[in-house]
């Protein structure tokens, strides 16, 4: 449903009622109002903040909302590296295996341990840095949740554009164009730039491995799958001062990579699901059962709000519990009991309270 | 919202009318009808599966619905399990590292590469077998995934119960109470015994480690953690017979319950923040601007179900683009236009349609 948010939003914000108009005003004029109410954007602070990992795909609709989290990803990403480098650098002596250059090696093992490849190449030898590689292991592991709920969903859809463009290059689409093409088919067109990053990684990786650390190309292959997730047996590593160096740009982004495209994959199931629910709904045929269930206020007729609350709730979108904690509000503001809100009603109810 | 969802349904189960009565009614009779759509569980065939990893809040009611999905997860594994056994069985001379016993030996390595724990204390040492590492490591992802997303949740919600009654053992709750306090907080629940699992696990492989392996309770600490993480940097792992038994079940569960323990963790977040947002927006003042706003049908007066829209849609939890969707339905029944359905509407439309 993200793909319906932020379309709805973005006509929303353009021009609040002209959404309408297009389509309910050319068969009647009766309703043309579905303005739109303050939605999560204008609420304060922090409470809009979402967390990719749950998925609210309503509060998804905040892209400007990326920017700061995405900053504050990076800010502790580089904390947590320079922490890291300090710490491993200072205990350098107590960590046994392959060493190169002692930074170097710092934020290698850093890099290997956080995203819980742990090759083994370098492991802890004393009792003190092996506490601390227990306590990188764990703020690394929630660092990368945190990369993977806010940062990672900013960069695929910066790229978004770019792929549309490449595979549609020959129906020449303008920009609206593409930008509907994008709203539609969002998660879909996720999971397409994510894999495509995947393989353009796992290339670069196996060409590394095989021109850089002269591994031959099934074992270049094997060490890049056993990278990308997470596996890390360590019989091949980076042993070569340039493959560390490569290895903590590569091991970061292709892990990360990796495991949002599997985030992606199950979010287009759970989307292709939830989709085929709604057309469900959609196309059922209405009984006077269901008319009757319908009737929220019982005066023996459906208006339009009515059935698009029953619709909404056949769709698993809203519950029950919503409907009566909201219902609750309305019956405190609906001083006159006239089961409608008006203005009057409104003075009157805030009068009251204060 | 989960905890509402199924509140809602379950109540609504067993009485589809007294919930509002207890809510409503008290106050005014007027609007008593707030009946039970057909929700998600009247439909048919796999529209309703869910999967965790992108948590739709609503779908999650269906309790009853994870059974089956639950002995699937269970087949696939059991079937990955025996398909990698056989596999790897006959290919042990092509795989180093210390070696015990065959058959026991694949499943070790099936379950430490499908974990991608990889300690590499057995490393596959042909192209073949490296090939079929990487085939069983990205299948082993897939699976741990559908496990996450189907099994583990199962498992926790049989536990949950026991918890309340251990957390609460002084105040002697009745069933009821019980399942009102778990229904409200299952988010933060689940969280609580996911943790307890985890520490029970953490202690019976610290314990066993030191024991059997005759680790130092350090080394035995480390290894556990590096295990659970998934790190497996492999200077520390299983090499008696007994101890690579234990791991097959351990490691499978405890990683397992480390991954299920940060969905939780994300989840409950989420959770949080929605409901602060829900909070925020039932407190808020009503406007003469919102009253218009919330005018659907643009009578000049609020509705009820008008009123429950427009809120529900402050909060976020449908979106523009959903009302219109259905409001597309609703003027194609209206057959005679009057901005509400009756009966007749309805055998209006469906004889035209027919």
């Amino acid at each position: 449903m993200a793909n319906l948010g932020e379309n709805s939003l973005m006509t929303g914000l353009l021009s609040p009622a002209s959404q309408t108009n297009q389509k309910a005003e050319p068969k009647r004029k009766r309703i043309r109002r579905c303005r739109s109410a303050p939605l999560a954007e204008f609420v304060p602070g922090d409470l809009n903040g979402k967390n990719e990992a749950t998925m609210l795909p309503r509060s998804e609709s905040c892209l400007d909302k990326l920017h700061p989290s995405f900053k504050r990803v990076a800010i502790f990403l580089t904390f947590y590296l320079v922490i890291g480098t300090i710490c491993f650098s200072f205990v350098m002596e107590q960590i046994k295996g392959e060493k190169i250059n002692e930074v170097l090696d710092a934020v290698y093992f850093c890099i290997v341990t956080m995203t819980t490849v742990g090759y083994g190449d370098l492991v802890p030898n004393s009792v003190a840095t092996k506490l601390l590689a227990c306590a990188f292991v764990f703020s690394g592991m929630a660092l990368v949740g945190l990369i993977l709920s806010k940062g990672a969903d900013y960069i695929v859809e910066k790229q978004e554009m770019l792929l549309i463009k490449a595979l549609r290059m020959r129906q020449k689409l303008g920009a609206a164009e593409i930008l509907k093409e994008l709203e539609t088919n969002k998660v879909r067109y996720k999971c397409l730039t994510t894999m495509a990053f995947l393989v353009v990684l796992i290339l670069v990786g196996t060409v590394f491995l095989v021109t850089v650390e002269k591994l031959d190309i099934v074992d270049a292959f094997y060490c890049v799958c056993s990278t990308i997730t997470t596996l890390g047996y360590g019989d091949k590593s980076f042993s070569t001062k340039a493959g560390r160096v490569f290895a903590i740009f590569w091991i970061l982004t292709s892990t990360l990579c990796m495991a949002q495209f599997f985030c992606y994959i199950a979010e287009f199931n759970t989307e292709s699901r939830q989709k085929a629910l709604v057309k469900w709904v959609l196309t059922r045929r209405m009984t006077n059962v269901d008319l009757e269930a319908a009737d929220l206020d019982d005066d023996g007729i459906v208006g339009a709000a009515e059935f698009v609350l029953y619709k909404l709730k056949e769709m698993g979108k809203i519950n029950q519990e919503d409907i009566l904690l909201v219902m609750e509000e309305f019956e405190s503001l609906d001083v006159d009991q006239s089961g409608t809100l008006s203005p009057s009603d409104l003075t009157l109810a805030q009068s009251a309270q204060t």
